[in-house]
């Protein structure tokens, strides 16, 4: 398996020249110039990253990296921490909400164990568990450099598998409790921003439950002092196997040049830490829909990226790539199955 | 055929006590509460439209009612008028936006020649013509009361086929050169807003064609002096048979308690219309995408809805009915498939 850091040199830019091709034939499809929004950027942007002007996808799937994060003992959550585990086998079981949201788009979910604090070894599982669950960030760094090398290997690793196996478009989700600090820390730190303007309540803090979070995550950036021109120093210190392993897998979905969507600030954090390591991973990123945390914003402005939808959804699992993409299919249909203007009886004045 | 007054008055509220059932269900699904945010939402509206907790949707189409309009004449468009005949023709072969995209959600389109402008009779379309298009509505009424009664039971009528055939999921789409003049004349007056904060440029206008465009509509208001508080007459005197035609629709889809989608400002105005007939027919209506057209703002908040997907879209054709159709069927996957709490392990303290 190719290691991360080679990966991060050999990534190579969207294919401009195809994706241009693309601009022209979608600004001479039959519809007034641009009135299919932000359906023609998606169109348009996976003609760069494919090197095809049509493209269809037939094998997609939702990545969820979960695992355990040691700032939990803070008690910076408001739920328990067993629900990573049990919520873990019910996403076997396709009963939660990414598992509901993947039979409409009709698109796999791949679940990995990459840090779960549990024994268990469920045979539905990609199992690749780098330790049980992080180290408490409030008192010193989350992981070993090797672990946080080796996290990151296990979403190239995975990505790998996945294109060997078909998938040509997939989705990066999560489930961690605690993992909103851990990607609100981070995201702060990466874009020097305050706490204030980047932490957000979570799965359902209360007010005092936000300080409280506030306090634990202005201790852990002063503890750990993470170099904010150095992602993986700052992934290392500050972050989960979870966005680890999704940073692996931003890497190797440009490497292997498929597009991949961004859930919510988890995943855009990792998206972020992924980045900063080599700008050009932008360009094969996918946004799907707002996430409510500060953090999201904040990130999201720093990509450039708008998200395609806003329905208040804040729940993780990665539960909003299912629905980027049926909204990926639509713009690729608008591409493959819409008229040009020089086939048939209308002009360029329909405007 | 029911008559359009007949069914005004017929109208029943949505199951309430359906309703709360599903919102209590929703409320009990495995994930923090309301964290899949306007999901949650439709997912419980569709319980109180169609009065069962757990909705399937098998058979979708969107409406598109063609027909022009005879304020063309005044220059308010960007576009040709042959556009509406050469588009409705476009469509039958499903090559326009709606084509493409309700391949993707596995959905129809129904095309209804409401009045074209054109002796064609093609064999895919639904042919209800009322008149070779409207009279130009800045020198007097658009149409005769006649012609809206029959346009607006056009609507009605197909609604009612529609269901004799099966089709559980409507969508509202329209055609028609000159429509988004009609539309924000009607959504002016309905409010009793301003030219300047309701107007758009509708397909491509410039600054100058939309300076034009708002002069034109005043002159139409002042022509023919609409009752704001008798939504019947402004449709008649200043709306198309396309905006006619939907309003029927709006209001069998609400005496046949079937979903009907909303989607850009020409079929919102519409639904402005039909709501204003009898407000509890907007219960069944749901939104899809924001339009860019300044008049659609200010029926969405009369209407109190938030639109689901921000993506730019403005080609009207009744494309943002199967984007939203994937998301209702998404909505529907979450309320059937997901784990409620009392099944599995978990508590409700995960939020």
């Amino acid at each position: 398996m190719i290691n991360y850091k080679e990966i991060i040199e050999k990534i190579t830019p969207v294919n401009e020249e195809v994706l241009m091709d693309a601009k022209i034939r979608m600004d001479n499809l039959v519809k007034p110039y641009g009135s299919l929004g932000k359906l023609e950027e998606i169109a348009v942007r996976l003609a760069g990253i494919t090197g095809s002007i049509k493209n269809e996808f037939h094998k997609k799937c939702t990545i969820v990296m979960a695992s355990d994060n040691g700032v939990f003992e803070e008690g910076i959550s408001s739920s328990p921490k067993a629900i990573t585990l049990i919520q873990a086998v019910n996403m076997t079981k396709g009963i939660t909400g990414v598992g509901a949201l993947s039979k409409v788009s009709n698109s796999d979910v791949k679940i990995v164990d990459i840090g779960i604090d549990s024994d268990l070894e469920h045979e539905a599982w990609i199992n690749k568990k780098v330790a049980k669950g992080t180290n408490n960030i409030a008192n010193g760094p989350a992981m070993s450099k090797e672990e946080a090398e080796k996290a990151i290997n296990v979403g190239v690793g995975l990505v790998e598998d996945l294109v060997k196996d078909g998938y040509d478009l997939i989705g990066a989700g999560e489930l961690g409790i605690g993992n909103t600090s851990t990607s609100s820390a981070i995201i702060m730190v990466l874009s020097e921003s305050e706490a204030e303007e980047s932490v957000g309540k979570g799965g359902g803090l209360t007010d005092e439950g936000l300080e409280h979070k506030i306090n634990v995550i202005k201790k852990s950036i002063k503890v750990n002092k993470p170099d904010p021109d150095d992602p993986f120093d700052v992934l290392q210190k500050l972050g989960g196997f979870d966005i680890a392993g999704l940073v692996g897998c931003f890497l190797g979905a440009a490497y292997h040049r498929i597009p991949i969507v961004i859930d919510g600030t988890i995943s855009l954090a990792a998206a972020m830490v992924a980045y900063r390591m080599n700008p050009q991973i932008r360009d094969y990123m996918i946004p799907s829909h707002v996430s409510q945390e500060p953090a999201f914003k904040i990130a999201m402005e720093e990509l450039g990226f708008e998200p395609i939808l806003d329905i208040k959804m804040r729940l993780g699992e990665g539960a909003g790539c299912p629905l980027a993409f049926n909204i990926i299919d639509s713009a690729c249909s608008v591409m493959n199955n819409m008229a040009l203007f020089e086939e048939i009886e209308v002009s360029h004045e329909y405007a």
